[in-house]
């Protein structure tokens, strides 16, 4: 931490901002920029001095040097890492493709979307049971009984299932039925389930919240990671500006931001930024060129009849196109899919 | 619902968007604008075929009527609800003053703000046991044991209190011990949370998130209203924006706005979105100018030595400058404190 | 400046770092923090280096320590500034009212519009002649006519007058007619334009960019101070942000923050961020409180024949309402009307 | 225009919603919603009642219909324009690459850079001369004389050269020295600059402000078209976010968005957005896999010694790598760049 004290601040100033930081174990050393004292501190207890400090006479800035978070930082662990999810390395070599509906909405159309998306080269399956909705009217899920019709459609088509948990009295329900514990966007700072998925052994789909910084994304990871759990796949969804032609603006810049001040791996959700079907196969394009570890997708065999977000939802025939077109930009920027091929092989 | 389809839509795919909507028992009429084809569509499900509808061929645009919130709506209710805590109005003739430290720290801390704020004035004891912290090395309160000291120190003082839930699993708890369950921002679209709180009987505050639209604060105060709980204030905070001099940018539109959109009252918490202790004072008299219903001040008996949040907390000689202020622009918008001095004498 | 080298960094990358400093003049210190090396940089050139010295290799972070501006911060200037316009002190002890129609119609319909504003309290009479539209086929304003009819109504009743200028090539004609050079939101930071009236001897209002930062603002203030006119007076008048129920979100706390950074007035536009009428007043009544130094709002004889803006006009009558809500909210903070009076008098 | 009346209004409310309707000649037909009055208005002079009739007695809500701009929209002319700039067609089969420094410095320098980026495979060449810059102490340009060197230059190596125009004054020297006028992005909205250049017989790179949504990109060219000048480019530029890990957030969308509403093309500048260069290939990546028409980078022959941006623009031998990678993207997406290998042996 370092203190940057007023212009022409007095000696007793000064004097009060070395007592304080050493009163909490902290050391202290200063010197002088243009006429300013700067003080540095080091010591375990800097965080919790910033404020007090910072309203102390005389003191113009406080300024905080190294990220809040730890575990999650570059700094921590050099090398990437790889997220295991029953076989499919996310994180890895080439990014990998999640798709399905928005929601389970039946066992038939679940396994229409699904045979639809492996066929298309998809690698796990995504649907919501537990659907949190803006408005009290709109459709919730199914719950339990959507959950169950997931497992049962993964394991039929081999596919590994992903889907989003609300609250932390359903953690038994899900580690019975789900091979990935999404937590959604909305929930991104809800501490008590981070800190629930945070126990669990089981890889956690993170979603950057639609108005959070990435260093937030960073310190809601650490707190999964702070539990034990290194299972992090972290995901950028698009976030809330003034722009109104697409629901949200799907911020691209995260991917390379993430992976310069982090080791997890990150995918990248096109659906839900765009809002409307034709903008998802552009924006995921460009989540694959700049590097994403996956992209995730909302299909839906028959999207004109989904009962939840149908507009976004593309259809097996867009899809198949769509993953070929990244399957080509991948190829392109040197994380080719081939061993997708042999995945699927299995 | 409105549908604008395109300039020279064929009479076939005006003809589909017609099947459509009737094939779930909406009723059509149809004009013209400017050459172009105005489906409008009546009827129950409307809701669910936007996005439908919008993806149809011809289709160029389709406008929804009508806010999707209703029992939070001023169309429901034309007067102004006035929710009860324990014999304080909250909406009614004058604005209340709440006010307390960020968290409960001690006994000894938390009576001696108490004591403080209730001299200057305050109708509420504010006070976190529960805390949401952006990093999970943070001070996280002292949870039961701090929801314990604050329901004695209330009771103490003579002064209803307000306290965070973070959990539906705490509700019993929370019940037990305090007078208004109030729902942080970042939680505001914590659905499992609002439900459970929509079914408790008592008051509850509802911050907006910080990256909330007011349609979005309303629509969740209807996920509490729905459940049969009527006693919602809704509470502005500041949202995010590009400005960094500030923490967040206080939205003192949204106190003329939700009373004009909804019959639910609305306070202003100045401090969270000031972020330092020089801000709050304008901040709290430009809700009051506004016509917030109650202004929710940080205040702590020593802000130097306090755990969280301290350099924006208010010492109480400055609180009670500020409620000076305050009742002074109260009075020149003729909602005057008046009424305060005879529910303070109970 | 301070250079914060990453943990770890070579002994040559930090001789890099200060043989490229010193090469341009800059004298340098060194200090540890956490084991990071911590380089200080004092000297004329300092803001050059910035961007050089954080590609160089090892650097992890590069801090800058005071603001950009110089001229238009409280530290060159401790004591508030006061702007002189005809006699009317902006930045005083009272605010100051400004007022009039969004654009000059017609002779009639300003001096319409000018006597009421005028006897309702307003101390100065806006009006824009030159009106810069969105889309070109918007009603663009009277031009030149504008102005001198601007130039006669403010004659005729005393008031001091306002109007934008859009180009350095109309200066002359500006000077000819106008007592107060208006920069708009869009031009904040038109380079050239606040050339030309930095070197013009006239009062300047500038106005906030709608997505410009309090740092932008003072910024381009300094290139009107540079030039050596120091009659700057300043206008928050709404940002851009995610919400959409008003036109812009009314940065209220753009007030104090301006007052703690610069000596410069600041006067509030709550007209132009409402885009309705209905919230103007609300809006005004919480600049007055936060501490501006004026309001400034439009009015016109009649809104609803408004070729320009109608919609957040307020009328007359409305006006002389909140005139007399600004006065008693003014009162309450110490800032009274009263001289006002005594200067209408004249 | 759609005007929709609040529930419940009086007949004598729609009688004068119509009224001041047909006064300026628009014509009416009204219909039912739910119980609502919807008044359909068609005429030319339809967008000057928006305001008027929303502030009418009764009137719950007006919606327009159809873009504000029409010369700009995909309406008006079905095919997408391709732009020929000395017989570089932008927007046509294939993106085009426009590169070179932030500012020109001297002759050697922009004619290493302009070496570097043609070998590369850049097609224009782009230099500042005029600089527009939010510190007035910034180095701002070398004018007239940067003009002279580009142009020189541009001709030495047979690449056309853009460059940014910030007064209606110089268009004289901007139209005998640059290919591409360009317009910067805090010039978007500075409409007598937008005017000039429309009358000018030279194509336009016109820059979307920071601050601007798309909708007032497009209107913002719908001034140069109504001028006459047709050769208009749109260029992306990142707008501002709360996010602050990259200096604005690459609006990927927008090029999508563009392609959907408009026939002009639309080129990406990854460079500004980024404000470092290790940010710059993912986005530049991502913008061709989005669909650009073109992507616009910073490139200095020697980075670290750059008087202007230094710390983003890329070195040669990063930009060929980065040219590399857009190639083979630009294959994947079917739009390959061969056709670039001929332009150049010209």
């Amino acid at each position: 931490m370092i203190v940057v004290m007023q212009q022409g601040a007095a000696f007793e100033e000064v004097a009060a901002v070395i007592r304080r930081v050493e009163a909490v174990g902290c050391q202290v050393y200063t010197s002088k920029d243009r006429g300013r004292t700067i003080v540095g501190v080091i010591g375990r207890n800097v965080d919790s001095l910033h404020e007090v400090v910072a309203e102390l006479p005389g003191v113009e800035d406080v300024l905080d040097i190294g990220p809040a978070y730890r575990l999650a930082s570059r700094e921590y662990r050099r090398a990437s890492s790889v997220v295991d999810v029953r076989g499919v390395a996310v994180g890895g070599e080439r990014p990998v493709l999640i798709a399905g509906p928005c929601a389970v909405e039946s066992h038939e159309q679940l396994l229409a979307s699904a045979h639809a998306v492996k066929a298309a080269g998809a690698d796990l399956l995504r649907g919501g049971a537990f659907k949190p909705r803006t408005s009290p009217y709109s459709f919730r899920g199914l719950g339990a009984e959507g959950l169950r019709i997931l497992h049962d459609v993964g394991r039929r088509t081999g596919l590994p299932v992903v889907s989003e948990i609300l609250s932390p009295t359903d953690i038994d329900l899900f580690l019975e039925h789900v091979d990935v514990l999404q937590i959604g966007a909305r929930n991104m700072q809800n501490y008590n389930l981070l800190d629930e998925v945070g126990k669990a052994a089981r890889p956690v789909l993170l979603k950057r919240g639609m108005m959070s910084t990435i260093e937030e994304l960073l310190l809601s990871a650490e707190y999964i990671l702070a539990r034990g759990n290194e299972r992090v796949i972290l995901c950028e969804r698009g976030i809330r500006t003034f722009e109104t032609s697409t629901r949200h603006t799907p911020d691209i810049a995260a991917i390379p931001v993430v992976k310069q001040l982090s080791h997890l791996p990150i995918v990248f959700d096109p659906s839900h930024a765009a809002g409307a079907r034709r903008y998802v196969p552009p924006f995921a394009r460009a989540g694959i060129a700049a590097g994403a570890d996956g992209i995730l997708v909302e299909v839906h065999a028959n999207p004109d009849e989904a009962l939840c977000d149908g507009r976004q939802a593309l259809a097996p025939a867009d899809y198949v196109r769509l993953v070929g077109e990244m399957r080509a930009i991948a190829a392109a920027i040197g994380r080719p899919f081939e061993a997708a091929a042999a995945a699927n092989a299995r």
